[in-house]
């Protein structure tokens, strides 16, 4: 009886094999993420990618955005502040094959400002335990999430969009329109996030790359870095409002490259962090599937 | 002799032909801006636009994006604080079928963080004057300009991409794919601007629109409102951040519909604002030609 883990998320698609001890044994991953597949071609797509693995009896955990609304089957949001045991309860079963799927519920903080995560929560689960003290982890990307752990529950989150404005504002801004060449500086980018995080005038602050290229004081090469630094140095400083600065290291979840900038931008902003380990998600899902055993 | 002002942006051409008192006899407009005009054709657009009133010894001051890099003739930029006097000196002249054509210059702050406008400060010229009290002026658009006049000079002024923002978030974000209708929904305009206006936390604010609606604590049709609210909201917030609040009334300089949304706005957060004439860039255009008669 095989015991497989699915983080499918919009762009893309990861699967873990495990051994019986919950080390992964294999894994496989894809571009198939959810955004490129027709409703009703979730199960082909999955056998397909589960070829090999996928026996009569085997357990399938899935997280991430294969159950919203857009994906393959809508798992319900379970509340903040939550536990394993709380999105156990609310998981949702499926057979394919003669193979139990099991899909994770996404949480939600409710309130006049509320907010959501799909796949993250997985994620978390996947932290090694650090016991009962407070602890806040970064989790980058097109829609950054700011974590608040607090005596191993998941107390509280907040989003930021920063990645996806990036790419909007390379993609399809005026600013876009004047950032040339690809280079990464990284005087640019330290210059950016300390500019983002000192001021709390972000919408503002945008337009500064914009006009310091055409008043000469930046270089067209530096506009993307910049932007870059100042949505990072911005986001820094919108997740320490949100929960303040803790006692501990900031712990940073997320691709390497990503991770690590943010490492940089924290740092240099004197803010103390650690980049976890790079396989809380496949360890997130095998605790779910320990969980329903 | 004619005398003539060209507004001449980047979505919008217009046209006033004036009476020896300076009132506007005649005005005319269109939708060639110099972003939908090939370099090289900017003369005969203009020609073709003006038919009729450019004749010979006729006398035409142009501003706006017509005298940026990508326009007809660039100008410099004139560095604040500024008075008409220091725009006057820096003007460029070329002649077209006998007629003399003045191109005025943008403005521009410098400083590590610097800001540049082209046309507005021909509409602040435009302005009633007020005396030597310090006024805040606010400019909504694509990118808004909040202004600080003292003792009838251009003394600072800030860019925030409002404008730009909102139009690419409904056109391209993940909130924008979850917005439904047309329909303004003033409540919810006026929610989103209380929120953008008391958090300092913008870009993570953006997020719970998404999550509103994924929580069903908004309606799909309220997004955009909301949205317009919280951007409005904010950058009343960053413009106080920068100049801080003024004794007297914020004055709105703008197309009606968006000022008059701007004054709901900043009347909801209890500061006073008046909405300027409309004809401030036509006054402006006639003060540069009075200054090189």
């Amino acid at each position: 009886m095989n015991r497989i883990g699915v983080d499918w998320g919009s762009t893309s698609l990861r699967a873990y094999l495990y051994a019986r001890d919950g080390t992964v044994a294999e894994q496989r991953s894809d571009r198939r993420g959810i955004r490129f597949v027709t409703a009703g071609d979730f199960e082909a797509v999955l056998r397909e990618f589960l070829a090999g693995w996928l026996l009569p009896g085997s357990k399938v955990a899935l997280s991430g955005m294969v159950t919203s609304r857009n994906g393959w089957v809508e798992t319900p949001y379970v509340d903040c502040p939550a536990r394993l045991e709380d999105l156990s309860k609310s998981l949702l079963t499926r057979r394919v094959a003669d193979a139990e799927l099991v899909f994770v519920p996404g949480l939600c903080r409710r309130g006049p400002e509320p907010d959501v995560m799909r796949g993250e929560e997985t994620q978390l689960l996947g932290l090694d335990p650090a016991g009962d003290r407070e602890r806040i982890v970064v989790m980058p990307g097109t829609h950054s999430k700011w974590v608040l752990l607090r005596q191993g529950r998941i107390e509280s989150f907040r989003t930021c969009m920063t990645g996806e404005l990036y790419e909007l504002l390379l993609a399809h801004s005026l600013i876009g329109r004047i950032a040339e060449g690809v280079d990464f500086s990284e005087a640019a980018f330290v210059a950016g996030a300390e500019r983002g995080h000192a001021s709390a005038t972000p919408v503002s602050d945008l337009f500064g790359a914009r006009a310091g290229v055409l008043t000469a004081s930046m270089r067209a090469g530096d506009v993307a870095a910049y932007l870059s630094g100042l949505l990072v140095g911005n986001e820094i400083r919108e997740g320490i409002a949100a929960f303040g600065a803790p006692a501990g290291p900031i712990e940073i979840v997320g691709a390497r490259l990503l991770g690590e900038r943010y490492a940089q931008a924290l740092r240099q902003l004197g803010l103390s962090c650690r980049i976890a380990r790079e396989d809380v998600a496949a360890r997130g899902l095998w605790r779910v599937l320990e969980a329903v055993r």
